[in-house]
């Protein structure tokens, strides 16, 4: 059974700071070996490269095997069944739909002042996602990450993704091959990472890494950050679902085990306004339990991890959702207009029941990657701007520096900056003489 | 005397990538000390805060006077001289205007198949602005980090300033109010960091810092990175200038000095079509430096750090700013504007010869927060969005799950994900009964 709370409980102000502060994430000391690893990737390149993915991932490479050929990639990809090829292709259209509303634009203009000012936007030149192996080794993922790039303009794109004895998914090159990635390298770890920011003979460094991972590529991230762009360190999968009585319990419960099947420290958290309602979505999430293929994930994150918290009103619960900053936010509610305008902190919407969160998962357009841990106060999910940079511009003119040029100096000269000062001065006293 | 490449000799590869790979910046090992702090001052809190004041600034707190009073800030704002009080109006003024036009647009609309798509941008709550101690704090810096942020629409704005033996300046104290921040606290280094991210019983932490700072600040935003959001880990400061011969060479050589006099890692470069130009800039820079008051900083850098390069033509003068991806960049062409189509990675552009560098660092209008260290090739300058957060939104009209919900199952279920597959399957199987 998850934890209950009620907003009328005496202790609730504690159990909900308890469960705001919850450690879900026991992040193993991995820094100091990644902090090797990529020492000795920047060392030895290739060679470190192989011998870690002979260790790690059981895979005997040489330089000319770390991507896969054209060949491989097609073959793998004429193995995929029809119907699977078909909703990746679906996918990967609306989601390229919805991120190419996200290109900013550039923007030029004249003050009062004459000073021509402005900015300019501009693609990372080259891009690298790391997909993780294994059991986490989603296609969707590829979309999501490798899409939003695709439509910034990003000229050179590479996947790193491991295939631990040689398995490959065959959907994942599929992704790659929709989404304009030009070669992907079948290495893993913090190898892979600093491969991507460093370069290797074969591997030409990267200008900025996105995608999720385990502790090691986390930790490989985090130290190549500045060296490389970086997205952001994701933690373990969040929802919060706001429903009012008129849900469909077993819809609800179908929810929060979409999160909670991703991990066994993923959180699912149920606010409502009908504590009757609350009990029957616990309920039918413990009747799906029974036979749910990922049962012995879900059942635990919910136990652990998960919450069903009745509230006096539905305002009381946006209040509290603010306070999560929850990665994924369902409002289940009549008006759900309404509620959304209380919603200040929330990685992604989804508005109404006829939008389960899967939807958002795959196939409605947003992005998926999405900020986790409460981050959502502070940074958006992953989207076209995360592969682009801006410059801005101005032009002074002479009359506008003649307008402006003399505040500059004084501040200069108030910091102490004498040439600052100067660099102004020697034009403002060429435009006296004239 | 700085370097002197140019393009068309044997070595210039060779030597161009070598000052490309120059390692400016010797960062000492601060990072256990830094994580001592942060513990330290999430377990003590305010006594550990205060404490370390006193060690590093010399200064003796209580919780009480952690923070400016009213009446403090106002008798310090009283004595700041007219011409620079109105300067400083003038400049957060004009570099309000710029923000202003920064702030992002929402978008909602309903596409083909009927699914309802969007976004909406939020101001982050609380910010936290660093602003460093002695010789480098610089009024203009909070203006330029705290508009963004009361643009963006922040209710809390906070300052950390530490002031040594108790010194503060009084301009910082005015660009504070200018800019409408709440609280400024004296405290500084790692403590200051850790105190905005964690909250102690006096500062309520925030949800995003920003601001530079030296090594041990620099460790703390690393460190505290994803708790909250930070704005990038600043290094040295940098200028590119593209220069022909009809320039004249003392406004260029103070251009580069106005770099130069940061910092002694500073780095100035010339790129010129025109070796006898490249000279003339050279000779006068050396007659710069023997009257300047920073001679002793800029002198260092620009020897050490300092290239003049000549090129064959200016398209050739692009490519290498492109590579160099420089903090700031002076175009001081006669056609800026068919140069600038060829730059495509620098933080702040400068177009011609009226414009010099320091007009950026004030008053122009544009944000004088950029990436250094090349790393504008993957990031931009401090913006209005760097204080706001979007969430995506949709919403499923029965219709619209009816068409790409089956899609959704599919790629869920190949993903052997099967509680997303079942809430996709349980609502279209609803819509199949009615």
């Amino acid at each position: 059974m998850p934890q209950f709370l009620d907003t009328s409980d005496a202790d609730f102000e504690a159990r909900f700071s308890a469960l705001l502060s919850m450690k879900r994430e026991d992040a193993p000391e991995v820094d100091d070996i990644v902090a090797g690893i990529i020492a000795d990737v920047r060392t030895r390149g290739d060679e470190a490269v192989i011998e870690l993915t002979e260790k790690f991932d059981r895979l005997q490479l040489t330089p000319s095997t770390l991507a896969f050929s054209a060949e491989e990639i097609e073959a793998a990809i004429t193995a995929v069944p029809e119907d699977e090829r078909k909703a990746l292709e679906l996918a990967a259209d609306r989601i390229r739909a919805y991120h190419a509303r996200q290109r900013p634009d550039d923007a030029r203009w004249t003050d009062p002042d004459g000073a021509e000012l402005g900015w300019r936007w501009s693609a990372v030149e080259a891009a690298g996602l790391y997909v993780p192996g294994g059991l986490a080794s989603y296609p969707s993922s590829v979309l999501m990450n490798a899409i939003p790039a695709q439509v910034a303009g990003v000229k050179r794109l590479v996947i790193c993704a491991p295939t631990p004895d040689g398995k490959a998914n065959p959907l994942v090159l599929l992704a790659a091959k929709l989404s304009g990635v030009d070669t992907i390298y079948r290495i893993g770890g913090a190898q892979a990472v600093a491969a991507m920011a460093y370069g290797t003979g074969t591997i030409t460094p990267v200008d900025k890494i996105t995608g999720p991972g385990n502790a090691f590529v986390a930790a490989a991230k985090r130290r190549v950050f500045g060296k490389v762009g970086i997205d952001m360190i994701a933690g373990p999968s969040e929802i919060l679902v706001i429903a009012d009585r008129d849900n469909d319990p077993d819809w609800v419960a179908l929810d929060l085990l979409s999160q909670a099947e991703h991990d066994e420290v993923a959180q699912s958290i149920l606010v409502t306004d009908d504590a009757a309602f609350g009990q029957a979505v616990a309920e039918a999430v413990e009747k799906r339990l029974e036979t749910l293929e990922r049962r012995h994930i879900a059942g635990p994150s919910w136990r652990d991890y998960g919450a069903v918290i009745t509230t006096r009103d539905l305002t009381e619960a946006a209040e509290l959702s603010n306070r999560v900053a929850p990665e994924h936010l369902e409002l289940c509610v009549a008006d759900t207009e309404g509620l959304l305008d209380k919603i200040t902190h929330a990685g992604a919407i989804f508005l109404g029941q006829w939008t389960p969160e899967a939807i958002g998962d795959y196939i409605g357009g947003p992005n998926h990657v999405l900020p986790t841990a409460r981050s959502a106060r502070f940074s958006s999910g992953l989207s076209v701007l995360d592969f682009m940079k801006r410059s801005t511009l101005a032009r002074m003119t002479p009359a506008a520096l003649r307008a402006i040029g003399p505040a500059a100096e004084t501040l200069a000269i108030s910091e102490s900056l004498e040439a600052h000062g100067l660099s102004v001065r020697a034009r403002l006293d060429r435009l006296n003489q004239e």
